[in-house]
């Protein structure tokens, strides 16, 4: 049967919202969900994937089930893998346990991990992939990407007033972006298991670099902190702190950068800067999403938001498919600042 | 009676709705509604204003009704005026046709006018003032300030990239804003009496000046186009074609180009450029409401969209209070723009 039942879309969706339980930190690994159900459509067992080097949803599923998967149906929002890596094959698992039937969404992209379908059907279970499989693939966004492109995601984040500018003349810049917004910049840190500067603004800024939170607290778990470019670093920087791990990669080629950054298991890098870096970025195409937080303020000169693109006429400017604009309202007198999420576009066009 | 009957206030809901019929034509004189209620709450007759020269909305709905106005109470977007202008005094009409109580929501500010709800409680008229009054101030938004303050309210409208660009280095700038955000300029501009430019713009661009429809067809009623500085223009200049009025405003005073046109009974000034007659309006505190189109387009270099206002520390930046977003969804392939609604804030301030 390549169709499926009213239960088992309600227990995808289910598998979708265990994915994303709050907490699972991040890592390499995907988000997965796994619901197993009896033949009358009732829920057994629930798990989900809490992160590199732990069970994989379907394992923890079947743990808790126990000796009633005998005869189950397996819904799970990615396609079981079928490599022993820090945990055995879950297609293995899933025939040993006696399930007759699996529904995924989410065919497994990884070279190392693909081939899990194929086994189950090999064993005679019934297989169904591909339900809901948009929802599934917008939970793992950077990693398809990463798995897929062999690279991961860039989000590139950038700050700016109504006109352009991220300093006042005499160099001034606190604060441009709202206090709300700054909130906004650090959660959407903390989804990125990357943040990568310019050794050029650790040099300026020194900033720490860490996840914060409301009360300006580091959070538990920090994605990795990278800074590029050649020149040395004085090991002072607040930037190798022990807040978070820390490394500098030695380079001026965004390729090569994003290219270490894959052989570390990072999906998403979130780029905030300096100009220099994301002008080299994008003239590279290796942006893949813009983060822009506009402040509704006007300063009229001072140092633009966005460096010299090489652009010189208008039909080369490079335009940007907004896909979510976002306000982030002001609190006590502060400005409302605007968040626009974009992604761009290859090819300039005209309209 | 102070208090209002629930009658009434639906009655004033339908007078605020009559009171911005489309196609009501633009001018000096407000938009009123009116709604006539006999005893028992039903309507007798409704009226509107149709703009300077024509009946107000209480003589059209008095002229509707009749000897049915006796004992009636009129529900009136505005307080009756109380002078002759081009048409009689409303009090004394009511006062004539026996109306027996009155009921209007914001009061007239017009220092002719003013005076209604004295004269009809003189005549024994039972008087309630202030109902909805929110609702009919933003009606008459512009008219309301004009007369209040003596000058038309100045809406600065500016396109810009998200990197505050309004041109390549070429000096090429067709399009940065999308089709629907022109579109939605000329809504902007016929919501307003009055366009204003520079004489600068008037050289470069030679602009029509105009308000037109999908089809780029001029509408039936167009703004008075205004164009401001010392030197002289061509007559062969489009703004002074046939399509509008046109008045060339011989002074670089923002104020007192807003009190020539204040002598022109103009109450809504769009202001459009180019960056010197901007700043100059800035600098003046003679700006009431941005609107800023902002392009999802980086150029990376080019022409300002805001050109320098002498701010040199971001402290003295210029902030904003940001009343609303719209996202402008583009077609066939367009950008879509965002279009961001804002009041200047006087005092510069720190987050
Ligand atoms: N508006 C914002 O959102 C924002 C964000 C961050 C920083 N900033 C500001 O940016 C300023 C620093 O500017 P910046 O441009 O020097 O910062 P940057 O982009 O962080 O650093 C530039 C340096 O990165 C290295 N680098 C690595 N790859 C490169 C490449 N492909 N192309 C060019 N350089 C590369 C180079 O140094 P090596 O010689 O070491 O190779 C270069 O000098 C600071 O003032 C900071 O406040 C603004
Ligand atoms: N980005 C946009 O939304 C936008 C909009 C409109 C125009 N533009 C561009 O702006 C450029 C023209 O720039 P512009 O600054 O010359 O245009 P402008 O502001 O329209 O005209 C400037 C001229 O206005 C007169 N003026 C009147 N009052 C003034 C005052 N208080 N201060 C200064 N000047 C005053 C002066 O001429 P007199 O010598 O005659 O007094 C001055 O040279 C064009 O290239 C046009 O395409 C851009």
């Amino acid at each position: 049967m390549t169709t499926t039942s009213e239960a088992e879309r309600r227990a995808m969706q289910r598998a979708l919202a265990l994915a994303v339980t709050p907490g699972v930190p991040l890592g390499p690994n995907p988000r997965v969900g796994c619901v197993l159900l009896a033949a009358d459509g009732a829920t057994i067992a629930e798990g989900f994937h809490r992160g590199a080097g732990t069970a994989h949803a379907e394992a923890a599923a079947l743990a808790e089930a126990g000796d009633a998967a005998r005869g189950a149906t397996a819904v799970v929002t990615l396609e079981p893998c079928n490599h022993t890596g820090r945990t055995g094959p879950c297609s293995e698992a899933l025939v040993a346990a006696g399930v007759r039937r699996v529904v995924y969404a989410q065919p497994d992209a990884n070279p190392v991990a693909v081939g899990g379908a194929g086994r189950l059907r090999e064993a005679g279970i019934e297989v169904v992939g591909g339900v809901m499989i948009e929802e599934a693939q917008a939970i793992n966004r950077a990693w398809t990407f990463a798995v897929a492109r062999r690279r991961p995601f860039v989000t590139w984040k950038f700050a700016t007033t109504l006109d352009g500018r991220s300093a006042a003349p005499d160099g001034t810049s606190r604060w441009v972006s709202s206090r709300a917004a700054r909130l906004d910049t650090h959660r959407l840190r903390g989804l990125c298991d990357t943040m990568l500067v310019g050794t050029g603004t650790v040099e300026v800024d020194d900033p720490e670099l860490t996840v914060r939170d409301e009360v300006d607290e580091p959070v538990a778990v920090q994605p990795l902190r990278a800074v590029m470019g050649l020149r040395d670093l004085g090991p002072d920087r607040r930037i190798f702190n022990d807040r978070a791990e820390t490394v500098h990669l030695r380079t001026r080629d965004p390729g090569e950068a994003l290219a270490r950054l894959h052989e570390l298991d990072r999906q998403h890098v979130f780029l905030e800067g300096g100009p220099a870096l994301a002008r080299a970025f994008l003239s590279a195409g290796l942006v893949d999403e813009v983060v822009a937080y506009v402040a509704p303020m006007l300063l009229g000169a001072g140092t633009s938001a966005v460096a010299d693109l090489g652009i010189t006429t208008i039909a080369d400017a490079l335009h940007l498919h907004v896909t979510d604009v976002a306000v982030l309202q002001g609190h006590d007198g502060e400005d409302t600042n605007v968040r626009l999420t974009m992604k761009p576009l290859t090819t300039p066009r005209r309209a």
